[in-house]
């Protein structure tokens, strides 16, 4: 079943913030992640490129701890805007996040050629800091979890 | 000071090891990590390119993790190879790991445009599984630590 992310989150960041490597749709050499709602989860869909490989035929953990890092982040932000009274499109700008930790544990190895599935369950611990817990699938096999803190971006971040 | 990996663990993976995206001397496009001991610890040094940013001026987490990752199953492969009895030059092949589980504790915006250095202490937590302390450094500041705990590549990864 084909699946799309319509409205993501990190379309509509503003522009200084559009450069992330992972996540930024002004980074041209980047990875484009698009997170969205999907119910009450969010989700992230990617097809790693053939150079993103650990050993040939299965995907880079790099890659993948990437995939839950911006996942984790951009569900961290569609949290806090729905909080906020905000849907993506609304034309509101929403949080941006950054990240304090990140986990992953690798349980399977990933198939390359195939489009992964991140889906995130979030959790606030505090106003400026969410959890987002993530399963990343590559058809129906699940093939990591990773779990993210997400804090709102601190002023030390601005350039 | 100016400091080189002079004999790192990933000269010596067999070429069919070697198209790892982070530390794979065969993957053009890859990051080509190379890890080395200095003393009892390890090192990889490793500067980011303009495009790895997460805000403009600061790294990008998803390139961190990835140096945290491939530096933590470098070093699990030296120190295995040292308690084979092997050093990297000698000839000998050395085992190969894959990550189990990664954790980041991002710690400092890691500036760009300086070349980081990875440092890692290595525990046998099993004779297949060892565990590896890294911490992050950008010049004097310590950006981010990790862990990474290693296991030798199971028969599952060979295509």
């Amino acid at each position: 079943m084909e699946q799309l992310v319509t409205k993501a989150i990190q379309d509509e960041y503003p522009d200084d913030f559009a450069w992330c490597y992972g996540c930024g749709r002004l980074n041209e050499s980047g990875h484009h992640f698009r997170t969205g709602w999907q119910g009450d989860q969010t989700v992230t869909l990617f097809t790693p490129e053939p150079e993103h490989t650990a050993i040939p035929g299965f995907v880079y953990g790099g890659v993948m701890a990437s995939l839950i890092d911006c996942h984790g982040t951009g569900s961290a932000a569609l949290a806090l805007h729905r909080k906020n009274g905000h849907e993506v499109g609304d034309g509101s700008e929403p949080p941006r996040f950054v990240t304090a930790s990140l986990h992953v544990d690798f349980l399977k190895p990933t198939p390359q050629g195939i489009e992964l599935k991140a889906v995130g369950k979030i959790t606030e611990i505090h106003p400026k800091k969410w959890q987002v817990d993530t399963e990343v699938y590559a058809g129906d096999t699940l093939c990591a979890r990773g779990q993210v803190v997400a804090v709102v971006m601190p002023s030390t971040f601005k350039a």
